[in-house]
């Protein structure tokens, strides 16, 4: 099983603190990793398919601030599809003239859909088939960018199919929402003012977001199991697809 | 003016040497820059709207020795397009189960074709919307990727109509092939069995090949001006589109 991690913020905010404590499970996930940066429509994916410990690429982010909207990482242990480039999470198209994101925690069994359009896998995993198959779908379903709302109810269509091939933890964003998907395991937290410190469970590291931030800046932030503690960490119930848009859940 | 920076290659080979000079003449290219590195049929593509003179990313590059098969570079000098990350080179896009990368220098006038298949531009550049026009005219021409030199043929053809709206220096991959396309400026040269000492032009620094490879290896360098002495270049004739295959022309 793989780890997910994913950022949603009303103004563009790093995530060297949360992906400081993700990247040190990386552990037991040694097959890869991966973390894509919206700014704006513009997008930087960094991808590896060394460990997050010991990558190059991973010690650069940890030490880069980039500043951004919206954040999918992963970290993967591979079940389907082998160690390679063109495996590792996140995957990333082009649709209506937006980059998208996907990132997966799971596993499919016996999905091989209907690819007959524009969007194929390049690599061999169920993650990347699903991706491709969600893209294929609203583009299917919509003719343009259509507003969050009714692209979350499409979403929450689409997703229950897959769903039913096994577990389908998933983010997926555009630079607009950051789409979360939960089929066994996925939390998440909104930090807003009055922000305080928290400390990360897997690291001995700790942060006073007070002092960090503005009374205005509200992030939420997604993730497999909770990274720190003394917060309160809500648990998606399975089946639930949540989008989360200026730092928090669109309800 | 943008520069450009290619790499084609037998055998997995590191483009930390040219990459370092390449990075050199970043300060009058200051408004971004970008590198791919396809390995197989995955690609990692790292760019950043800061300098590659400052760029923390440009650092990681050129201390990490990422062995690649087709390496596309772009040092970014803004004539169209704002300074955004999604106006920053390379490209990539997906066509028949493969990533397409490219990057352009030049400067196109009046170049708005129309774009009514599954290739829409992200930014607001004449370089992305020339680079969504090539894949959807490839994509109209074959039903699934042809071989080299077929698809050869048909960049010919396609590259021309848009070269006539002003220069259009461009190199793409799909990680099987390099395609270089000169209009004014582009050079390559083929390194291969005896190596030896290369003197960067930019920078004082000097590689003996000789030492970092075996007498099978053949990699072919194109760039938009000479990187080395001591070398001989080789300059592309104006309209002229070459693809480079296991490290030299195909013919």
């Amino acid at each position: 099983m793989c780890q997910l991690l994913g950022m949603n913020a009303n103004t563009p905010t790093d995530v060297v603190f949360s992906f400081t404590g993700f990247a040190t499970r990386a552990e037991e996930h040694k097959d890869g990793f991966g973390i894509a940066f919206f700014e704006g429509a513009g997008v930087r994916c960094f991808v590896d398919n060394a460990s997050a410990r010991q990558s190059p690429i991973a010690e650069m982010v940890k030490r880069y601030p980039i500043r951004s909207d919206n954040v999918i990482a992963h970290i993967r242990k591979a079940t389907q599809g082998r160690v390679a480039l063109e495996n590792t999470h996140p995957f990333q198209r082009e649709l209506w003239g937006r980059y998208w994101v996907f990132a997966h925690n799971g596993d499919l069994k016996d999905f091989h859909p209907k690819l007959h359009a524009a969007f194929r896998p390049v690599g061999d995993t169920d993650s990347e088939r699903a991706f491709c198959w969600l893209m294929q779908e609203l583009a299917k379903n919509h003719a343009g960018t259509p507003d969050i709302g009714a692209l979350t109810e499409t979403l929450r269509e689409i997703a229950a199919p897959i769903a039913r091939h096994g577990s389908f933890n998933f983010m997926l964003s555009n630079g607009q929402a950051l789409w979360a998907h939960a089929s066994t395991r996925l939390h998440y937290l909104v930090r807003r003012h009055p922000f305080s410190e928290a400390r990360l469970q897997d690291e001995d590291l700790t942060v006073n977001f007070a002092e960090h931030t503005t009374p205005n800046d509200r992030v939420a932030v997604v993730v497999t199991e909770p990274l720190t503690t003394h917060e309160d960490w809500i648990a998606l119930a399975p089946g639930e697809l949540l989008a989360f848009v200026d730092g928090e859940p669109l309800r």
